[in-house]
């Protein structure tokens, strides 16, 4: 990772003289503001900043004024109802603003969710580092044989070495010609161009801003299993965060969102059948053999 | 206007119980947090939370670590660079958070803007305050002769006065029989059904969260002399408090946008013929009457 | 309802002349293009236009070139499994736009969904017309004791009637002074102020444009039971269009978001249980008597 | 570029047989339906659908029925109006759907433009083809001097030519060691990961769809002198085809924004000055340097 320690000495200076707020404040985040924590080889993530918080949420159902609750068990209570019902906008009022290292395949990915806002480091105006991601040995597997898009069984060590040598040797092939190209005193290339040259496990890094809601939407589809390991890591340790930003927030997003289950219309009716003590078959389900297997994982928890 | 004393002495212990944060802080924001400014007769406009400033925006369009900037006079030339380049990213960085009480037909203009989130006061919850809008006399004005959809000369003051007691008797019927319908002892009628008697300058309520570009977007659309002067008045506030909030964005807005007006390409023409001292009429000039009316308007300031 | 004369031969003069398109083209929708149904007492819903069908969800799924695909069964598979997988962007590249004549309250709520297009009709520039939401004698209803926000038991015959009589005087009187308010010969008021005189349940009319997923959301949350009776009637009108537009998409939803049901975390626990043999009751459950009850409803079909 | 014998027999297959419709339709996008056209050395761009033209802007605008208007001149008028008055939401009433193949350093400025629709070629799913970007020689320029991120002044021949050869050398390599990772019979490799492995100039395709208004503001923006060369040169092909789609639009789009140049209010008072007969430098302007230069270059033609 890389932070300098002209960087490191600013957020030690910034951290060591806080300033008086009146806005709603969360001790345990104040505790993690501006720390990056490590992801991936030269990844990271870190908070630079966040509005509201659990009690925000509970403001805005009630529309009230001041603290406008009385005890936090109602609280609790009153964000439960708002995330099982699907109300979401109270969430919408609490915002986030993350500072992430990343690779720029995962960078494609991430940026799809389009309701956030991004300022991206730009290598038109500045020259990228030299670093790219290379897997962890145990993270480079074969093509999954059940899903399309995944990774299936890990590959031996001898191949993962393999395709680590040519994973590196490529991207700092690619590099060497980057810097080469942009050498005012060489081929001298403007910047916009010769970064075409360089390879999609290149870190990038931006500020990315949003709030809890559409972080919530963002965190259950890129912590999903079917997600790509690589943002996958990025979601994980960002619902840490959520549980120590927004508490309450957090636990029904687990119970209702992250641990809960769709059932189809069709799955209700097997259900139903089942719960009548009718013994159900695939067969005779009326289900996929897709919904019928991911149904009886869910039920076999 | 109606903060109650509960209301009132809520704001005061939590403005009297500051916390310490190490997140950006905006000293003269929070001088005027939760206060609420009146507006109209029974409406108010008051800051609930922000987030960042001025040095958001700049560490934004930095992606830079901690502080980021030197000298504050950087900062400003950043700033005016961004607006005067329409980078708008970086002002999507800071957030702000209303609270607004206002009447329902500005509301019905308000929420237009979409990029924006609100949780408003329900009306099928909960019930209406007596309160409606009754503008001011020097408000009441005819139909503009020039613009479709304005006012234009103020009416006489006993014409005023008719059309105000017609407004207020209107409202306090409706409101009455809202009453009446909704009594459980009498009609009780549900609250969904019965509001539906209301009149459009009954109050309502909301928390209302926008960040600094899309905020800028509204004032800009909502100071506008074209706009209705009842939301007008909301966004002139607005205005006071951006210059509070970000004063080098503040500035940049009226120099570039409040402050600035867009020449046609047919208007560029005549600009350049006009500088190389030819006299040019509406006849003679390629534009609409209201075009040249308009830069006219503008070049004679 | 309201088509002129003069708009029923427009739109029967544009139905008698169609035009030749390569464009996907789908005869259900063409045979009901323009044709208003009407809704509550004065409203309506009509399809002015739309884009693509269920061929182009399977097309930018498969970001194929022409057709795409061979057989129509495999169509329907791909979009369940679309659907089921909440994929959500192939189904953005579908577009509708509705012609809508509404009561003000209903646009009020309407308005709140923000991925989509409007232009509505202006009572700043326009009259609006005699027109006001009087709801059937069978939809007066009691507040619900249940629901803090909906309706109860309908409420007598005799006490509907004199509601209705409220609503009605009210609305005529408020109409009344409006239009006394606006003429150009006594009051001379703008209209932009003299409209504010009127009561909630006038109609208003919009253009509103959506893409078939966020024409889903919006479906998923106004069809529930949960919604305002008089904005669910949209919503129905809008499924069976929807049915009419693109069958596979429209089952699919109906089999994966309607008639499905979220199980959270602490009701499959419930279920696993049961399924094995035990017996739980709500307290053994660790659910709320509200989950409970919902699940039981569920569960018991 | 690359279209199959099969697709183009598909596409004709599809415009050899037109269906009627009563929606409504420009003959001139009928007629390049589906036809790609070039761009860069793999790349293009195609329309793959489209709903409204310049008559449903106007019908929008008036909220009306059937054709709405009666003379083409007077549309003419009121797009113009609306362009120059920023009314943007009838512009919305618009949509076009395009299929674009194009290099992942222009896809990755592209996507940032959130207001649209977006299905893209996924290389977890499938195999890249062996397709990179390489600029044409007069392409391959220097640092520019005076825009911090952006090109200069052309290389010599000589040295165009060994930047395309490092480029050329990178991107193979790198593309056989992705298929020789891909291999199942060799290193078997993940799809989603090897992908990591490829360069900047790598092509992929994708499904785009947009409305009207936010299509000009990426096209205003993207066609800019500022924006990089090889995204520029999508904008300008979708410039001509808005010329087909919509004229009366495109003709205000070309006035009012491409043509347009906004004056900040010190530019203001400086032509106020200049018109009154003073002559001022940038000394005596109040401008920056940047400013005074822009300003003067707009004002030379």
């Amino acid at each position: 990772m890389a932070l300098t320690d002209e960087q490191r000495s600013e957020i030690e200076a910034v951290r060591a003289a806080p300033h008086q707020t009146v806005r709603p404040t969360v001790p345990a985040m104040e505790a993690l503001l501006f720390e990056p924590f490590p992801l991936l080889d030269h990844g990271f993530i870190r908070v630079v900043d966040y509005m509201g918080g659990d009690s925000a949420v509970v403001q805005a159902a009630r529309v009230s004024y001041g603290k406008g609750t009385k005890k936090t068990s109602e609280d609790a209570g009153l964000i439960r109802y708002l995330m099982r019902h699907r109300h979401s906008t109270p969430f919408e009022m609490c915002e986030i603003k993350f500072h992430v290292k990343l690779p720029l395949f995962v960078a494609r990915q991430w940026i799809r969710h389009r309701m956030a806002s991004v300022n991206e480091y730009s290598a038109r105006y500045s020259v990228l580092d030299k670093e790219f991601y290379l897997p962890d040995a145990t993270q480079i597997a074969a093509q999954s044989k059940v899903n399309n898009q995944g990774r299936g069984e890990t590959l031996s060590p001898e191949t993962a070495a393999e395709v680590l040598s040519i994973l590196q040797r490529d991207a700092l092939q690619c590099y060497g010609d980057y810097e080469r190209m942009l050498d005012p005193e060489g081929l001298g290339v403007a910047r916009e161009l010769a970064r075409i040259n360089l390879t999609l496990n290149a870190y990038t890094q931006w500020y990315w801003k949003i709030d809890l809601h559409n972080l919530m939407h963002f965190l259950a589809l890129r912590s999903d299993p079917h997600a790509q390991y690589e943002i996958r890591v990025y979601a994980q340790k960002m619902i840490e965060i959520l549980k120590a930003w927004v508490p309450h927030t957090a636990q029904a997003f687990e119970e209702y969102r992250l641990g809960a289950y769709s059932f189809s219309a069709g799955m209700l009716k097997v259900l139903r059948r089942r719960l009548a003590g009718e013994s159900v078959t695939q067969e005779t389900s009326g289900l996929t053999k897709r919904e019928w297997t991911e149904m009886q994982a869910v039920l076999e928890g």
